[in-house]
């Protein structure tokens, strides 16, 4: 530590994100990145873009990007704010709107765990909502929070690393109750098995939602991210972007996002093989004495009746196979298995009966 | 305006960065991108990592660049930040090294126009030190500065936009001067004719430099900037970077980063036809009249002795050459102008000898 660091730095609890190991030396089903390659579409046109004009800056505000995700969506291009990578539209999002003197926001205490980091970079105080016995969501503290207490409540849908996705009939039953609540959906799993909340925000000026190409996309390496939402709450992002950065989308990751959404066949393709792998994952698990929480996304969410996760864990990396592990209460029994190929998730299913036969003797 | 924006948003200013038209609309001599492509060398680096695994995440540090720049530089990697243009590297500098409570900062009046903006997004106080009479900065208000009162001073080296750099010399008195105040110099400029402070890390715990690779890298449209200090300074800034965006350099940016500092023979060429044509054209102009200023940059910093620059910049527009215009005083009837290819420069001065004819007459 130096006598210069900001006096809010030493008391930043940084994010810690899964092991990003040498490619090719370990499996890897740690980080919930897709297993298929991005579309040869978005390829084309990033190498395209990656043999046109890199000396120049890119469109500020990738409008072209906005255009073309409008268009997928059906709504307007302003109505969508592109960010490098969703975790920095989060950043953005709870920067620009949750910092409300006197209020706090609200968020489950089981969820991505990026937000209580945001929420102590950016100084917003915050109250977890335990999950229900379930795991799912519950709803009702939430349905019962108090406006003036409460500025916003965001939450993960389908929610990570549970899995498990509230329904759009509950989330507008959540953005009825709480009109001057602003409800935030971060969408970075939909594609798996959840219905998009974005249609909804032409009806609700307290909607936003948020996505990723990280995921059913298959493009983590080139981070683009978005959030979706009525132009008035786009524009508090788009303020506090151009107090930050003018071009965070650079030239070749605007060219893969415009791909990547309008390769809508690839994009089907291979999210349906990630859902059928799915499918064969949590069969293949329960068989072995595991419950699996019921799964929207691109990863399942298991626990062992008599082994212990940390244990599994470490047997599984030691048979190169990563995968996720919270230390947390009260789901530290459980792991987190990103679906990998059909190849890969056989694998993890042999690698695991070994081990799970061992472990029962 | 929307009940949800956080206080702050309607306070912000946000950054107005140079216009970008569309491609071959205008000679683009308005926001100082290099007029030559990236080094081959970087495009074929680029061109593997795009048919790579872009399906995953880049290296959340983006390791191997931090140890290219260190080897270049022959510091440590530890004394390396990257992040997502030098913009998002100043974002993060103020967030986490300028926020001191009951302190300010200081900077030039006229200098890098991000720096105010960012100081209302973090909420750091200022103050502005007017330039010298020959709009070079004054040393002297920075040495008699109260470390009491002042957490730091942040200026471009050379600074933007009169193209005048301080010697390495003066910025060693500085440091020496203040030793409890951190001092960032911003060198998005400095391969044009001014001396990197990168050498003094070693010696000063309180220096921090910044760079880019849009301006001398000839990579504006992918995104990568810098900041050189030591290990303590550094950390400071991944604490931030890993409580904001846990992977902010994509796979290709971070290929194409390594690819440009390993061809220093292309970097050499292209920098030294730049200082060539700035030779050309700041005589050139001279001989229509017009003041320039002392520049080591890849901008020239001119006004007419009796022509308006607000005039000058729309005519030069109509003849399909953008420069840029600030009518900030006191340098507004100065024009800011970029050094194109010698093709554009003799454009430039054909144009401007046919405007300031007619304008004379």
């Amino acid at each position: 530590m130096s006598q210069f660091w900001s006096d809010i730095v030493k008391e930043l609890q940084p994010y810690v994100p899964g092991e990003q190991p040498k490619e090719g030396q370990f499996i890897k089903l740690n980080s919930n990145e897709s297993p298929f390659p991005p579309s040869p579409h978005a390829v084309a046109l990033m190498e395209k873009a990656l043999h046109g004009s890199l000396a120049l800056y890119p469109d500020a505000e990738a409008t072209p990007v906005r255009e073309a995700v409008a268009q997928y969506y059906a709504i307007e291009p302003q109505q969508v704010f592109v960010g490098n990578g969703s975790d920095e539209v989060l950043a953005h999002i709870f920067h620009g709107l949750f910092c409300h003197q006197g209020k706090h926001i609200l968020f489950p205490s089981i969820t991505y765990s990026f937000y209580p980091v945001y929420a102590k970079l950016y100084q917003v105080a915050y109250r977890e909502v335990p999950l229900a016995v379930d795991y799912s969501i519950d709803l009702n503290p939430y349905l019962q929070a108090n406006s003036e207490e409460v500025s916003a409540i965001i939450f993960a849908n389908p929610n990570a690393p549970t899995g498990i996705a509230l329904s759009l009939s509950q989330i507008e039953q959540l953005l009825n109750a709480q009109p001057n609540i602003l409800i935030v959906v971060d969408e970075a799993y939909v594609d798996f098995g959840a219905e998009t909340a974005v249609a909804l925000i032409a009806k609700y000026p307290n909607l936003l939602v948020t996505q990723t190409l990280s995921k059913s996309r298959s493009l983590a390496g080139i981070r683009v991210g978005f959030a979706f939402g009525q132009a008035s709450l786009i524009e508090a992002l788009i303020r506090v972007k151009n107090s930050f950065n003018s071009y965070p989308i650079d030239r070749i990751a605007q060219a893969g996002a415009i791909g990547a959404f309008e390769d809508e066949a690839y994009f089907n393709q291979t999210r349906q093989m990630i859902i059928d792998s799915r499918t064969y994952l949590s069969q293949a698990v329960q068989q072995m004495g595991f419950e699996v929480l019921p799964s929207s996304t691109n990863f399942i969410f298991m626990r062992h009746s008599q082994l212990e996760a940390a244990q599994l864990a470490f047997s599984l990396r030691e048979k190169g196979i990563l995968v996720r592990h919270f230390k947390q209460k009260p789901i530290e029994q459980f792991l987190r298995v990103t679906i990998g190929t059909q190849k890969n998730c056989e694998k993890l299913v042999n690698a695991l009966c070994e081990i799970v036969s061992k472990g029962m003797m």
